[in-house]
């Protein structure tokens, strides 16, 4: 069995935002030398997503908007969590509603993917370093 | 290490719909020859799901009502990604809810299940052909 | 490659709950040998959860009532699936949102985690036995 680790790092200039990170994990699978296998994709913070969906500007926003009538950012005092210090509350539940991870297949050494299939980091407690773990194993 | 790479097709009748799949994914083990392992069941494409839950009407019906309430088809104006002509802005919110993947144990050549594990495809913009992955990986 | 099963159980005293199972998690990592390779830990119910989040307190009931607003346990007859005679259809949507499971990357035989990375179980209809799968392959 072959396995590769990589640390993805990210620093967002906005509070939320989407990054598609699909070249960055192929070119992990590709250094891999993985040819069948499993890629596991995930946020290594608490306030933030790895999810697969359309690369689509349009559709982005509409989760941005969705997420925050979901579960609003203000008034902060709205979160228990809140009271800690931090005003990030919002952001640990947009995470889970969005997935802390993906596993996608590798095959004949490529992501087994659907058409439109796109590799995104959703950031919601951003401006700060923050990481994401690219792991393969496979033969 | 072994591996086993099955795609399954689907074109529902409906535009929201859900198929048990939980039989082919046993045939798909059988065949691989895995013993202990893992097997990844995801959607191919970005309006659809698969997930575990019960095999019960009753609760299908629940989560197709609760979704579209969560993310309403219409007014399709709602989304802004129905700017690029689609109407399926909603289908993506409802299948990032109900995820894009499982992740299944393989103990002594079977799924490793509780008494209630089903196998789902969830639909939210059918009528088209589509695609699920089976990927086992294992000894 | 090697590989290890655990069941862990669980009977909570109320029928939303949250428990930490981290350091379970970590000891059957450590049972296994594995060094590099992939944990999958699951809820073998479907009305129950294993999520990633943060070990605070505030942040647990803030997921409870969010939950609750979200998908009310009453009235109970709201969910065609209570027409069973079960009262949980709130329970499996809850569980749905929060996720069936979550696969850790093991490196260098440790769980590769964040800093503030934590497993737990999330219980919606508790009061009776359940169980979690954690299941390890690697090498």
């Amino acid at each position: 069995m072959k396995s590769r680790t990589e640390y993805l790092e990210f620093n967002t200039g906005k509070r939320v935002d989407f990054i598609n990170i699909t070249d960055d994990v192929e070119e992990a699978v590709r250094k891999s030398g993985v040819r069948e296998g499993f890629c596991l994709v995930n946020a290594m913070h608490i306030t933030a997503s790895v999810f697969i969906n359309d690369a689509e500007e349009g559709l982005l926003q509409d989760f941005a908007k969705w997420l925050e009538a979901l579960a609003p950012h203000e008034p902060t005092t709205r979160y228990e969590h809140n009271l800690t210090g931090e005003v990030n509350g919002d952001a640990h539940i947009k995470r889970t509603v969005m997935g802390r991870e993906v596993v996608v297949a590798i095959t004949r050494g490529e992501l087994d993917f659907g058409p439109w299939e796109q590799i995104y980091y959703g950031e919601f407690d951003g401006r700060r370093p923050k990481r994401v773990l690219v792991k393969i194993i496979g033969e």
